[in-house]
């Protein structure tokens, strides 16, 4: 049987600031992504963020961003490979005392924001981040852009490695993600969203925007929990998944 | 044979900014509290910092203190026991993965600047701070102030502990620190200073302001890398305790 | 006829971060005290702030806090006078920047969360905080706690001042706030919130946690925009103040 | 009689730590860009610098830089026009109270690190910071790189500009700096970088890397303070000018 992971962002309010629906959607992901005091999140929200995904039963990763909490890490910054690494490293490492100390272990780490979407082109970068995790603990899995050096640079490190795919995003024929700026790049049809999330983690296959059918391998589905609107759709997307034969289980 | 622990703080530049003299300080001590980013350091002078310990073989230990890069962490902060202790678990957890990460292992944790002096007199937040540490690694040694109720509050948390105590500052009858506005608070004789050592690592002593000999554990013996003169104590200091047959080595 | 300024908090957003609700809040008061960046705001927010109550014509008045956004301000911190007042400097010339740069001028300043009431009891703190106001401009008008020596202060460092009262807290016999933690310190029914606030604009008076009639000035009552609720009290104040014959209008 | 502003990077220690040695070398400069709290400063140290201008009578600027303490400016970010302008708008009212608080005027705004490469071929950024310049003050005058759009940019938005040079930086044929990563971009010839000063100031000229002489517009040279050499430097650069009959004072 077939099994995919469906992983979400969580963990990013900050002091005062809440941001995103953390309970609501908890229940329906199997791995979290969080953030770890950078671009988002803090010490009380990492402990909290934490203790819930144990709660869930929920695999926890590391969710390292820019130190740019301004612009919540989506801003591109020019950093070395060096940094980078260091940068990765610090964050996975606070991450980490709260996973232990509530008896958990780190399953991965998966950079946010403007640090992921560099990565996945410049290897120099990623090789930065992998080598800086592979140095901390190599059974942790990196996870990254399907089809992406980040994740070539990942394997070259020692590190298993994580292909993630996006239901409601548009692929190009070489199975790039369609820049944001272009017309169709979005998918706004749930229905749609869902049946490219089938079709990726059952067949490996998605429609590129020119029509062509093309490889793609997902291991992890990566889902929202910013409104009501889009946990309906994580709910849909699980129901969606399961309905058609998939095992929807974390990495490990 | 007795022995004590030289201690130091290192690794507190932080960007483009260099505080300490690290180098030349280093071959001195057995122990380094290393800055964590928050009061001081950032991730690659942490690195750097950990490379530095490691190839003079020297013990890390994490040096947490308040979000507070501009009063460098030496200004209370009102914070409960539960904010401290969650603070102090993401920067170990943080230095953490750079000691792993070179193939070491933390030895200690000792609280800097105002944490160190608010924790020393109040058994709340020392908790909140030693349950923290314990949660993530029940082996990692506190550090902390001769005498005070933090010490007390670790071992309670089921931590090892480390008597620090200084070579240059009076204590009080009650072997609590003379406040440094007070006159005598600082000994500036470098000569007496040594000797003050040696008579606490040696006879577990200390002459008080007011000519008391009293009681002091001396599990490590804090120094300052600041600047010539002060490294130069430290070269003074470890010879007048080896001279005295004490062996000057790391806690573990 | 008796008049009163209505002041509210507002510009605490951060980045991606959203807080409170600006636009529902302002057509109901007559000055806004505008967060400078440190416990909540950033450049973008303070901009689309002032342009905000611009077109609602709303006075404008700084609200500077601690360098402590994790805590958003509301953690006591141990600054020294002149530290104080660089911070308020600092923070009310950048916003400065914004209002002139609308055409506009700052009315007020209003110290933020833990600054605001260490400086209520602290004269020395607040004298710190107010001579830096009054070097920058003399015509700025400091909003303090009504009755408390950050009024004195601010007098004697030459400003004109506002005296603050609120119409959900309660008060003691001396005219100072009953401690948060105390039964009674909120005042939860609306109605009565409503009464107290006319009866502080009309008659500068209010009954006392001990059933005592007692003197209070009322310049400006602070209002709060975190929700609906919140806001239909803020209108209802209004409207009640109106009924009661009492001009609502800026401090200037 | 030709004249040149000389001016320099102050007030760039923060909180404990020091950076560049501002009571030795500004003696001997007319103008100095004053750091504002982002990639460096604090209030205290703005207050301290803008009173040694007083003292020694030198014109005050702001130097406005990226939200990057940590990188210290010079790491390119990816922001909009808008809140590029914001950013500066931010930073020079913050700086602009320091002085107006001891009674001076703000002479001039110079983005700083990478903030001011990226504005000096990127027109569109220029101008969002030029005009958010213009709207605080248009009696502003904005230092730029000579020759370059940021100056262009700055003119549209009705700001006067005082156009940089640099005596010890290599130009191309065009009049754009050589790339710090060519050899021969920085030019250590003491004796060298006092005759191209004298050359820029004197006659508008400077001979390019390739040998050719072409014209550059000189109204301020940039020195530097950072140590014993620089400064020596500094007080060489003075006295060939004024030897050479250039008059060295500020841009007003």
């Amino acid at each position: 049987m077939s099994c995919v992971d469906l992983n979400c962002d969580l963990g990013e309010s900050f002091g005062a600031y809440t941001m995103g629906m953390d309970e609501a959607v908890i229940p329906h992901v199997t791995s979290v992504n969080v953030a770890c005091g950078w671009h988002a999140g803090d010490p009380l929200i990492m402990e909290k963020t934490v203790a819930l995904a144990k709660k869930h039963g929920v695999a926890v990763g590391a969710h390292p961003g820019f130190p740019d909490l301004m612009g919540f890490g989506r801003r591109p910054m020019t950093v070395t490979p060096e940094e980078a690494g260091t940068y990765v490293k610090y964050q996975l490492g606070a991450l980490m005392a709260f996973v232990r100390g509530q008896g958990m272990e780190l399953q991965h780490v998966k950079p946010h924001g403007a640090l992921y979407n560099m990565a996945a082109k410049d290897e120099a970068l990623a090789t930065g981040i992998c080598e800086a995790i592979a140095s901390v603990d190599k059974n942790l899995i990196f996870m990254g852009l399907a089809g992406s050096v980040m994740l070539e640079a990942a394997k070259k490190c020692g590190l298993e490695v994580a292909s993630e795919v996006f239901a409601d995003r548009a692929y190009n024929d070489d199975g790039s993600l369609v820049n944001r700026k272009l017309p169709g790049a979005v998918i706004h049809d749930p229905q749609l969203a869902m049946e490219r999330a089938v079709k990726m983690a059952k067949e490996g296959k998605v429609i590129s925007i020119n029509g062509k059918e093309i490889s793609i391998k997902a291991d992890s589905i990566c889902v929202h929990g910013d409104n009501e609107k889009a946990i309906e759709l994580v709910q849909n997307i699980r129901k969606a998944l399961e309905g058609a034969g998939i095992e929807v289980r974390s990495l490990k």
